[in-house]
Formats: C-alpha cells, sequence, structure tokens
C-alpha cells in the first residue's frame, strides 16, 4: 500500500489565448475555492489499442488535452490535478508544455482508480512536499480524462450541489437494460431500467468528505471499487445529490467512441467561418456570394479588407474560436492574401489546439476558353501547404471560374459545397491541392 | 389494446448478389427453423432529430438495412420480420425494393417496444391472415434494427443456446457504474458493477417460449416492460443462458452513434483495393508501384489486363466485397479505362448497397516541364463524375507525374497516400476533382 506516500508531483504552466473562457454566467462560483482531479492512469484495455485512450490523438492532439481544456477555460477552477500512471509522466509533461495548458499539475497515480484519485487528492492535505502543497480546494471535482466534451453548466451544477449537500454526480438514463447474472451464467433477475441510472462524470465533493472517506476505507474498497459516490455513502453518511446530466458526458470507451468524438470535434471547428475578401471588384462580389452561400449552412463571419492595409484591424476581429477561413485572393494564382493570413495566424495562438483550414481562393476571370493551369502554380500552392502543414495551418486551393456571369451563382454554390466539404473533413492528405468548382 | 389482432403484413421481396452470405461455419443450425425479429419501431427521441434513428442514412442507406443484410446474409435464417410504426410501412417497403432485401416480412408495430415485437411473432402463429401465415420456427432471433454490426458468431452462439435452454442473451460489461437514486433525488445505493452485465441484442428463444410469455403477460408488461429475457423468466420459468457478445454489438442511440457507425462503414468498405491496370508500359510499372505501396496499408487486389479485352474474367474477379478501386488509364486524361470499369460496376450489383470508389489515375509522362492541365478535360472528367454518381459510384481523378524517375517512387507514395484518403473519405462533394500527386 502506498496511502502514506504522497505522488511525485509537477506544476506545469503556460499560456493560451484562445477561448477565453466562460465563468461569467457562474461569478457566484467565483468566491467558493474550487479544484479539479482528473485521472488518466487507465490503461484503455477496451480499446484495443496499445496506447490508452486519453493519450489517443483527435484532429493530432491527445484526448486528454481536451479534457484539461474543458477545465481550465473555466476560471473559477483553480488547480487541475492530472494523475497518470508512472510511465506516462512525460507524455503527460509533454502535453501541457505543447498546448499551454495553464494551473496543471501532474500527479503519479497508484494502481487502480481509486488509488490514483486519492494520490490527486493528497496533492492539497499532506505536506510531504510543503513546498509544493497546494491551497485546499473547498469543493473538488473529479472528472475523467476520457469525456472530452464536458460543459461549464454541469461543471456548476455539481459543484453547488456538493457545496449544499457534500457531494454530488451527473447521472444519465440507462442506455441498456441491466441484468443480474448468476454464477452459472444464467439469468438472474433483471433490473426495472426506468428505477436506475448510469452513474457518469462530473462529480463533485466537499473536499473534507471525499478526503476523508478515502482515508477511512479498505484496501478492498480501493482495489475493486470504481464509484466515488460510494465511498463518500459508505464512509461518510453522505448521499449524493444526482444531477441528470446531457448525453455528450459519455465516456470514451471503445474504438469507434474515438470516431465518434472526432467527428464532434470536427462539426464544432466547422460551426463558424470567416470570409476574407478584398473591397475591389471582382473579389468583392464572389466574395459576396460566397459569404451568402455559406450562411445558409454555418455560421460566417465576413471580413472585407484589403489584408496588408489592416493587419491590426483583422487581428482584432479573430474572436479566437474560428478554425476555419476562406481567403480571396486578389491575383489568379498569386497565394499573396494567402500568405499574410497564415502570417497572422502563425502568429497568433489559433493553430496551437487544433488544425486551422484555410481555402485559397483564386478567381479566373479570363474569357479565354482554352484555359489551363500550370504545374508551376500548382507546384507553389502545394509547397506552401506542406511548409505551414507543420505549423497545424491546412491550405487547400479552390478556383472559381467567371467567364460566364450566367452561371457564376452555380459556381459558387458548387465552390460553397467543396469549402464545407474541406472544413468538415480536414483532411492533412488532400493540403495543396487545387480544387475546381 | 390489440393484442388479438394481427399486424399489417406485407412480404416483400428482391434479391441480392452481394457478400453471398456465410452459413458454411455453422452448418448445423441449417436443420434448426431460426426466423428473426426485428422490432424498428423506436421513434429515437435521444437521437434529439426528426428522423428515428433506424432510418437514417450512413453512406446513404439507411441503418435498418444494415442491419437487414446482416440477417439476410445468413442462409439459416429463414424470415426477417422488420416491425415499423404505421407510419413508415411505406418507407421500409420502399428500402426493401430498392436494396433488393430478401425473405423479409413488414409488420406494423405497436405503441410500445413489447407490443411491436409481440405482433412481429404473431405473424408465425395466428392464422387470421392465413394465406400470408409464415411457417413458425423452432427458435426466434430478436435483434435491434440499431445494431447494424451483428455477426454470424454471436448469432448462432444464441440460437443454440436458446435451443438447449429456452431462451439466450448477449450481455456485455457495464461501462458505467450503475446506482438507484431515491425518489427526492439522492443516491440511495451503487450496485457492484463487476456483478451485473448490461443486457444487448440479439437474443434467441424458442419459439413457443417467447411466444407464450407475450401471450401470459400483464398490459403493464407490454406498456412499460423492455426486456424480453424477463418476460421468458417470469412467465415460463426460462432462465436465459448469457453469452459474452462483442463490443460491436452496441446500440445506436445518440447522434455521435451515427458519427462511430458511419467511420465503421468506411472503415470496412476501404479494407479492400482493386488496382487494375494494363500489362504494358508506362502503366505496368505505376501499376506495380501503386500495388506495392497499398500494399502496406491495406488488402489489395491487382488485376493486371486490358480490360476492354478480358471483360467477363474481369468480372469475375470481382469477389463482391470490394468497393474501392484504382484504375490506371492508357492515356493522359482519356477516362477509357475508367468508363469500362464503371461500365461493368454499373451491371453488377456491388454500387447497390454501399458506394463505390473509384480513382481514375492518369499519367503524365511528357518531358515538357511548362505542362499544364486543360480546362477542357478537367470538365470531361467533373461531367463523367456527376452522371456516374446517380448510379452510386463516386469517381475522382488522380494525375500522377513520371517526368523525373528518380523521384517516381516519392510521387507514387504521395499518390497512395491521396487514394487511401479518397477512399476512406468516400466524400460525395470531391468527385470529378483532379488531384495531382
Amino acid at each position: 500500500m502506498d496511502r502514506g506516500r504522497c505522488g511525485q508531483i509537477n506544476k506545469a504552466g503556460g499560456r493560451s489565448q484562445m477561448d477565453p473562457g466562460s465563468g461569467s454566467r457562474h461569478a457566484g462560483l467565483a468566491a467558493v475555492p474550487v479544484a479539479a482531479v482528473l485521472p488518466a492512469g487507465g490503461s484503455g484495455e477496451r480499446l484495443g489499442g496499445a496506447t490508452p485512450k486519453q493519450f489517443c490523438a483527435l484532429q493530432g492532439r491527445p484526448l486528454v488535452s481536451y479534457a484539461v481544456r474543458a477545465m481550465e477555460r473555466i476560471n473559477w477552477i483553480s488547480d487541475i490535478i492530472v494523475v497518470v500512471s508512472p510511465e506516462n509522466i512525460e507524455t503527460m509533461k509533454s502535453i501541457v508544455e505543447k498546448y499551454g495548458h495553464k494551473r496543471v499539475t501532474i500527479v503519479k497515480g497508484g494502481i487502480t482508480r481509486h488509488r490514483s484519485i486519492f494520490n490527486g487528492l493528497k496533492v492539497f492535505a499532506e505536506n510531504e512536499f510543503s513546498n509544493q502543497l497546494l491551497q485546499k480546494p473547498e469543493v473538488v471535482i473529479i472528472h475523467d480524462a476520457v469525456r472530452p466534451f464536458v460543459e461549464e453548466d454541469i461543471l456548476s451544477k455539481v459543484v453547488m450541489a456538493a457545496k449544499e449537500h457534500g457531494a454530488a454526480g451527473a447521472i444519465r438514463p440507462l442506455v441498456s437494460t441491466v441484468i443480474a447474472s448468476a454464477p452459472d451464467g444464467f439469468l438472474d433477475h433483471s433490473l426495472e431500467r426506468a428505477r436506475y441510472r448510469a452513474s457518469e462524470m462530473p462529480q463533485a465533493f466537499l473536499f473534507d468528505v471525499i478526503y476523508q472517506a478515502y482515508q477511512q476505507c479498505t484496501d478492498y474498497d480501493l482495489d475493486y471499487g470504481t464509484e466515488c459516490l460510494h465511498l463518500a455513502l459508505k464512509y461518510c453518511k453522505t448521499n449524493a445529490k444526482l444531477v441528470e446530466g446531457t448525453a455528450d458526458l459519455w465516456k470514451v470507451t471503445y474504438k469507434w467512441d474515438l470516431y465518434a468524438a472526432e467527428s464532434i470535434i470536427k462539426d464544432s471547428l466547422s460551426q463558424q467561418v470567416c470570409v476574407i475578401t478584398d473591397v475591389k471588384e471582382p473579389v468583392a462580389k464572389v466574395g459576396f456570394l460566397i459569404h451568402e452561400s455559406l450562411r445558409s449552412q454555418t455560421e460566417v463571419q465576413a471580413i472585407s479588407m484589403s489584408l496588408s492595409k489592416n493587419d491590426s484591424h483583422l487581428q482584432n476581429n479573430f474572436s479566437g474560436e474560428c478554425y476555419s477561413f476562406v481567403c480571396i485572393n486578389d491575383k489568379k494564382y498569386d497565394i499573396g492574401e494567402t500568405r499574410q493570413l497564415v502570417d497572422m495566424l502563425e502568429k497568433s495562438n489559433i493553430p496551437l489546439l487544433c488544425p486551422v483550414v484555410v481555402i485559397s481562393v483564386h478567381l479566373d476571370i479570363s474569357e479565354n476558353v482554352s484555359f489551363s493551369i500550370g504545374m508551376e502554380e500548382l507546384s507553389k500552392i502545394k509547397k506552401f501547404a506542406r511548409d505551414v502543414k507543420k505549423k497545424n495551418i491546412l491550405v487547400y486551393g479552390l478556383l472559381i471560374q467567371d467567364r460566364d456571369h450566367l452561371l457564376l451563382q452555380e459556381t459558387v454554390n458548387s465552390a460553397v459545397a467543396l469549402i464545407m466539404a474541406l472544413i468538415k473533413d480536414r483532411n492533412p492528405e488532400m493540403i495543396g491541392q487545387l480544387l475546381v468548382a
């Protein structure tokens, strides 16, 4: 047993200027000292892969980083304790550094889930490493590293309920009927589905309740138990308040859960598109038509300006939540405007957490029917795209022909279909290709 | 109540020559008359969409069609009863017709799950519509329309167990702890996770056991119950044998389950690629290099031949399980070979159930550095792709330059990365584009 020994602690810093955090709606919570413990020590056996699922990459970024970000963006959570197995401490340190996570402390986990969570809590209570002892929170959130989509709303609900009742946890209706099997492998009885719930995460506890429960519980609990609410009830006589959670709290367990999580992330990244056009014709006209057509499919932020003249203005226009850009270039095959946009993105922190899509639109307004695309131009776009891919920016080319004005709207619709497909797919293999609308 | 009335019955026929069905490994089952009932009457509230999830399209095809196909391909299942709500009978009829499903009978469901299943069973037992009474099976499988990935192995296991013990059902370990809540919304107690299991589908019963159970059960059971194993136990004293199922039995419940299911389908469609090349140089050399490079990523079937001369040979080579083709054209921008392949695919039933990807590869072997792509050629490929998309065939163009022989391997690697991306994505918006490796 290793209950008396505090886990290895690593305070990791960093800064991210992205999605600057909500918290405003829950200002009352700012007065309650709250911390979060994220057990991330599982081996991911059910996933059937070598990499534990919390370290599997979605859009190039490990799952655990999404869960950390979900906590970090909430300004009333003061400390985020990530508990990982000893062999993954270095991996976790590099994740915190790479993605600029803030307020994170990495703690060495135990051999079971409960032992890992207990190690995470000790950071606040045992002064064996007194110079690193963190300030004890009034309420502690416990959340899984493999539930990346937790929203502030459910976090604040469980925290408020825990403050009032000592313990609280998110629940969901059961998807399948639960049955008890007899030792011989036959049905013993089935539970009435409506009377039971699935216990999910997040859960929250008065720190003293859950810490006391862990201090008192048996080795059997620590080795075979999984449910924190049970420990609070058994050792502190605290009946947790149950809070109905949303469906997206689900735990990434199997391989297809990773597929699903990646699709959800891609969906959210394509919710907002920024269209950058010049005020000059013919760019302005095409830009306007693209904007109108895109608007029926997604939220569009249109910026009409000459990039070179208004860098700071454009920079201010980045809300920090936009990962998809359409940049309409002034000259055929010249990628001047796209280069400037990419420069700006590189300097910002936007491509840090998720890949940014930039669609470089080129207009062909020549009357010449025998128009053709030269290999040199194609190579130029491809080389540029390969270079900036290293910065997590995915550039695709798109040619819009405006030779027959009667057909322009049709061409724009076809261009917008391609734009949405590129934005939704975010396929790194397709970068640098020039598509034709 | 509508227990005494037999649901509306529609026998629907059809023929599919695809994945001709397994069954060989389970030849013993051919002697047991087995039928399957698929309740598909749910409203899909949890999905949050207007379309019930069993009718949501994955790769253009409704989920229920995948589940029907999973049963239909097993030759020892004699009848497949699909129970749908009255308003979806016509939809279901058109699905059976469009996808050529065989041995399917559509039955009108009741207002609850149990009433729907009971309606499905009546088709074998009540001769109110005597001209349509189906032969009573010894064993009946009950399976959800929203679990599309059921394998023959688990079906045969539950059928054999039901034949021996009267009832059997697939189970899975619980993903979350199950708790009982008190009426005041607080935790009452939590169940020890290891002692319980999630009851999944498929389940199987001696027909007489489950039919008798439904005849005897109360209105309360029919209205509020969900578990067939429970009815068999309660009314026929039959303890079901529990059979450990595989993870892919999971039930499509939420929106992201659809994302996950679509990803699984796309994965399986890209498991096998057929490369069609000419025996003449330089097509043969590039074909060989593509084949070698693809082989490290997927299963590849290489067919070296001139398409025009060996139609029947090629036709025989289609295993009927291949949905991804790479066709290397002899002449630059000529799509002659691709046209012939597409013709052949159109005549087969291959594009019926899932979209087929055809990548039309073009070689540029000119020494001319200032090479360019003409708009006319691009338009030709695009028009052809749009035409055959209606037949569920997705054509993409891919240009491979072989001007500097030293760089050919690198270009082929880049081509193969694009091929795999196109095959895995199967994006209908990208058809007709000419990508450059």
